[in-house]
């Protein structure tokens, strides 16, 4: 790596892996910007402790069995975990295939643990990148409340400013799995980076990206393409057309820095934890669209409704070079 | 008239009358394929008795003191009437300005009455246009249950389906003022055709169009160009620059048949009436919309989202000709 230390960020990843979580996890490796200095899991597409299975097996499969990887919560805040979304992801969380299996074992301690200590660790210098259900910073944030003084940058992947939802009319998947962490993250005192499908589903892989993939004869880049495969089977009928979305990518690529975006309003968030229609959707508030989004009084939160490049070359180069 | 009798639709318009409902009453008087066969007002952004004053006086300005008038709901479904939106529509609902006291008074009856008797008197044929909140039809849906199978179509102003709301973060006006009243309307068994904030905040009068009213030298465009005086000093901040929505008049036109929808697709709505962050607001279901809104099963009612020409120059024609 040619960068200085001053430019490498160090980043925890929280991740309900997943198959858009593993091409995350593939563009942090790749990213030279990025020290990856922990992996926490939590239920979400899969069990938290499926998650850290594929987590540690893809670590595996990039040579990279260094990183290490905490357990995180099973349950969310209130009520237990549903299972996951098979449909999605498969039953195991990376489209059924079957990675080969690593030796390396998560770490003692929760997942809530380890990002309170990393950021102990790098006081001012942490952050934190949540792809899954908000649970384990909730808890974190209950177990070390100054964790919002001491980690430098929350990016999270969830949510629909103005966008619909995915798994209701207006709740996306990672916020519906966790509306009451959620809550407790919009709410803790830090400045969340909101990306959520008002710009993530504009993102996508084709068929012509997955099939460079493969192609590639890279063992990382093969267990993706070979992941897709189910993951393209659930989008097609949605787009219209064989393409997925690149929600975990996006936000791993604006948590490292190398996204420009055009458009990402500085809000207020709200999450809807009623149990009406509504439940699990973030109200941002968004009536200041009209004069170019002045930041309202007292809001701190930041929602990317645009980036400036299409995304989906700058993944597919970065995945082919784990 | 030179328009046949088939081609002329009865309209029963129920309003809170209201800056933007004047101007779609004058846009209703305007056409020649309307017969406005009965007003009902409603408390929203002014009082239902107010709203009565405003219409009766309006339509002595315009010369049309033949048109019935029934005063409706003073209270929402749920709790007491909140005293209106002064800010946006003056103290009187019309921007403060005295119009000439016309003699005419509202007839005998509630504005419930009225619908259900125009739904019986033109069965199979009358449009039902509400622009304020939807008290009035909740309750005259409870008195007559056939009213669904009576009226033609049922066209309101009101919600937001992917815009911002105006009241809330996510909750539009009418919605928001009786929430309990519109999920009534949305559950009975008939098609609505919602004209919401996503089409209605694109659609502007500027500071030339209210001129020409004022220099028209017409009693009635004379009077709404002085009642824009309030509603351009609430909405010049909102859009940054001096113009105003025209909400009610673009429901009015599209209950008149007058324009062209370029994106309405066929959705399934639901409101939100928990005491959470998001109560009023319009639940649309949107998640078909990359792949062109095909219509979900079950769905009926239909959002406007986008119409194919700009609409002020049309209203401006049409309320100079008043």
């Amino acid at each position: 790596m040619s960068t200085s230390t001053e430019a490498i960020t160090p980043i925890y990843y929280d991740t309900d892996l997943g198959i858009d979580d593993a091409m995350a996890l593939a563009y942090l490796l790749a990213s030279p910007k990025v020290d990856l200095v922990g992996i926490g899991t939590v239920s979400g597409n899969c069990s938290a402790a499926a998650a850290a299975r594929n987590t540690l097996d893809f670590l595996g499969v990039a040579g990279r069995a260094d990183i290490p990887v905490a357990v995180g919560a099973h349950d969310p805040m209130v009520g237990a975990f549903d299972g996951g979304s098979p449909e999605v992801h498969g039953d195991n969380g990376i489209g059924d295939i079957e990675l080969p299996a690593a030796s390396a074992e998560a770490v003692a301690g929760d997942a809530a643990d380890m990002v309170i200590e990393l950021a102990h660790t790098h006081p001012g210098r942490l952050t934190v990148l949540a792809v899954g259900p908000f649970t384990n910073l909730a808890i974190a944030l209950e177990r070390e409340p100054e964790l919002p003084q001491l980690v430098a940058d929350v990016v999270v992947m969830g949510g629909a400013a103005c966008a619909p939802g995915n798994v209701t009319p207006v709740a996306e998947a990672n916020i519906w799995h966790d509306p009451e962490a959620a809550d407790a993250v919009f709410t803790a005192p830090w400045t969340v980076t909101m990306v959520g499908l008002d710009v993530t589903m504009a993102h996508r892989f084709s068929l012509d990206d997955q099939q460079a993939l493969t192609q590639s004869g890279r063992p990382a880049a093969q267990a993706i393409s070979a992941m897709l495969d189910t993951y393209m089977s659930f989008y097609t009928p949605i787009f219209g057309e064989p393409c997925v979305a690149l929600h975990d990518p996006l936000a791993a690529a604006i948590a490292a820095g190398d996204i420009d975006t055009v458009c990402a309003p500085t809000v207020g968030i709200r999450v809807d934890v009623t149990d009406g229609p509504g439940r699990g959707r973030t109200i941002c508030d968004m009536r200041g669209r009209y004069r170019g989004y002045p930041a309202p009084e007292g809001a701190r939160h930041r929602v990317v409704l645009e980036i400036a490049e299409p995304f989906a070359p700058r993944l597919r180069e970065a995945i082919l070079s784990v």
